[in-house]
């Protein structure tokens, strides 16, 4: 037994240390391709036994991986060698849901979609919907900004943290915020630690906004035969205050992939497919329906089509569901791209990537969240064969400064982690990117916190 | 002519920079009562200004305030012995309305209503709204992370900022963000310079998230023989959905201030009186006066109206805004509290608050944003009276340490500046003040910046 596991032994109980190969297989990686193996994995339980866990490793100054469930789609949460992973999610706890304030108080390892279970049972509602939600955890969504098909009118789980607690590199406990919508004191530590990818310390607990559960949902689809004519829509939809609660995007090659998949019937030769739904107050719903279809057809739409029923509006989302798992099976290996840009740029950001494609004679795959200028490009390549890797690899660069040019950002959703950060000065500038490295020793002066994630290179305090 | 002032004038047009008694005396105090001569007043034109001026100061190692339209009410923009003022109200275009991506983007200076104006001649709008609005800047809100009475519906300034342009301490100027809703790259640097109170750098720019204007709206009061009741109605109120747009509280003594102010014939024997507001789709507003009014007969009210015409409606509104010149007539100074707890705390608050006024033996009136637990306690002093003005700052620490009890925070709109920097540890601790005074180094190593606000007595790089 190495010293290591001795001593985490006597921090807490010896069957939540693992250092077994076997064991350690399934936190090699989160949901991309590159695998690296830790040194150990501790299953916390509590916000003391993380703060034994981390004044030990800074002071042994030994690097540590925070984990939720390790669906991360830009290697925030893969291990550097040598490294302690922490994984979080047996705090599962869902401490209180405060109705008559509308808030709740979790620990970081609740499931996305069981939270959303416990509070829709109440009547209320937890708009963030990671397509991960039924695994992926509400720590590991703070911890990247996660958002989903509702953020084009609830926004990502940015918007719902109100309050954190989070322990420091050197063990100690901080917090930040409660249960009030207004706070202006102090830094924002907890907008701080939200989209921190695991690099300032880690998440135990959060406070998060609630809404009430809107009473009534109805969904759409619209068929286009042009893309701009789509994305003209999808303008004029938000800027007419009809702000769906779902607006997605499928092109034609998606359309292609999920018919190969599963054959729903979508139509192959239209160029866009625009997936809506509203929800709200029941009147205003059937009027934002009807102003969607008289938009829709100023715009040339070929066919529209209101779901009558609740059967009908779940097969519409299906499609978008499936559409990952019909990538996924289109090449060994699929790198998801998150580059976001306003949602007037989407059709020129569809066309360079296009372009782009088939400059480096790759395929990717384009959808995403229209509404708000989310896209995610799928591409496609294997691991297996570095030349393609590398082709891959320079489509991702190239799509992220493309969006940027066009006045966007690297990730609207899924963080930087180890696949952007090369690209990170590109997005802040060097001055930018020092300040940020700034912050990062301010928090973690011995660099031990997640090393590699956000920006590549930044390590100790001197910076 | 000293040497800063010639100085100065190198790096700016000579008109643009004060340096006589007669013109600093308009920059000596905020809101508050202290007043203090800077050295200098500069007025930049433009962000490559504002670089010089900082690099200068930094290299010179002088004190340098940020200040709005110095409306504050912590006394965040009250300069220090030695200071030099940017007065950043010359920074005031309008960039960019852009109807189809739902933002603008602006300089610091712009005058927040002059914004409101813009926007709403769009059909659009941007909710925040400070008692202030017609004086107070854009910068100063998003310094203060400022609020108002829609913040219970719409959240605060804070809520809207989606970019950011600022100058460090250095010169150097950073971005961060755009226009894009969804963002998950690097540290969230617009948010911490959101509530920074100018100790972090200079705000020059935001874009700001904006909404369409709501249809419709209407206002009615509700009027309570008992606190308790009115306070259990809010929460009701909020629980069911039927968020209002403004959900305001005067008490007792507020409407006695009043009534003594303007006669508006409000009952003065109430002890609760509930000002609302609601806003959004017709045959939503209508539905939800309906449920409000059966929730406020279902908590005992006494008499509830709803305003028949827009006129009507702002009188009633016009009583809200009235409170502060009326409350102002009765000292010649008045400390305004901010302190805010959950809104079920709201009636313990009150109670808490009339003890520590018995005790203290001092006139406190208590007002506020009910629906988000903001209350804004009115501190009756005198400062030629030093007895008298000690008694109205233990007040403030007594109000402060009590909503801190109650899981509240020091402050829900107006920020920390001088007047609470004193509290700040009892919120987040020793090793949470420390923690930002390391962040606050990260960006200003020699302590330049706004010194004294926020943290009493944080300096240079050495905490």
């Amino acid at each position: 037994m190495s010293g290591l596991v001795r001593d985490l032994e006597g921090l807490l109980e010896a069957r939540r240390v693992f250092a077994q190969q076997e064991d350690l297989l399934a936190y090699t990686n989160d949901a991309t391709h590159r695998r690296v193996f830790p040194e150990a994995v501790v299953q916390p339980l509590t916000t003391s036994e993380v703060g034994k866990v981390l004044e030990y490793a800074n002071r042994k100054r030994i690097p540590v991986v925070p984990r939720g469930a390790g669906t991360g789609l830009s290697g925030g949460a893969t291990p550097v060698p040598g490294s302690l992973v922490l994984d979080m999610k047996r705090m599962r706890q869902i401490l209180e849901v405060d109705q008559r304030n509308l808030t709740a108080t979790l620990e970081c390892g609740v499931v996305t979609q069981e939270f959303h279970k416990a509070v829709e049972r109440l009547g209320l509602f937890y708009p963030p919907d990671p397509q991960s939600m039924s695994v992926c955890t509400i720590g590991g969504n703070v911890a990247t900004r996660a958002g989903g098909p509702r953020g084009v009118k609830y926004g990502t789980t940015k918007d719902y943290v109100l309050g954190i607690e989070a322990v420091l590199p050197d063990g100690e406990v901080i917090h930040y915020g409660g249960k009030s919508v207004k706070m202006s004191s102090g830094y924002d530590l907890a907008r701080l630690f939200t989209g921190s990818e695991g690099t300032l310390g880690v998440i135990t607990k959060v406070t998060m906004k609630l809404l009430t559960l809107p009473p009534y949902r109805q969904s759409m689809v619209a068929v286009f035969g042009e893309l701009d004519a789509a994305a003209e829509t999808v303008s004029a939809i938000i800027a007419a205050g009809a702000v769906p609660s779902g607006l997605e995007l499928l092109t034609k090659s998606s359309i292609e992939t999920l018919e190969a998949f599963i054959p729903l019937g979508l139509p192959k030769d239209a160029e866009a497919f625009l997936l809506i739904e509203l929800d709200g107050h029941e009147g205003k719903v059937h009027e934002d329906a009807g102003r969607i279809i008289a938009i829709c057809e100023a715009h040339g739409v070929r066919e529209t089509k209101i779901a009558q029923s609740a059967a009908e509006a779940e097969r519409m989302w299906f499609a978008r569901r499936a559409l990952f798992p019909a990538t996924a099976r289109l090449a060994p290996n699929v790198l998801i791209e998150d580059a976001t840009v306003n949602r007037t740029e989407v059709p020129t950001m569809v066309r360079e990537i296009k372009a782009i494609a088939e400059r480096l004679q790759i395929t990717i795959g384009v959808s995403g969240h229209v509404g708000d200028g989310n896209l995610h490009p799928g591409i496609l390549t294997d691991k297996s064969n570095p030349e393609l890797m590398q082709r891959a690899e320079a489509a991702m660069g190239e799509i992220a400064k493309k969006a940027l040019e066009l006045g966007g950002t690297l990730s609207g959703e899924h963080g930087i982690g180890t696949l952007k950060a090369p690209y990170l000065e590109w997005e802040f500038g060097r001055e930018g990117v020092q300040l940020m490295r700034r912050i990062k020793a301010a928090f973690d002066p011995n660099g031990i916190m997640n090393p590699g994630k956000i920006g590549a290179e930044w390590g100790g305090a001197n910076v």
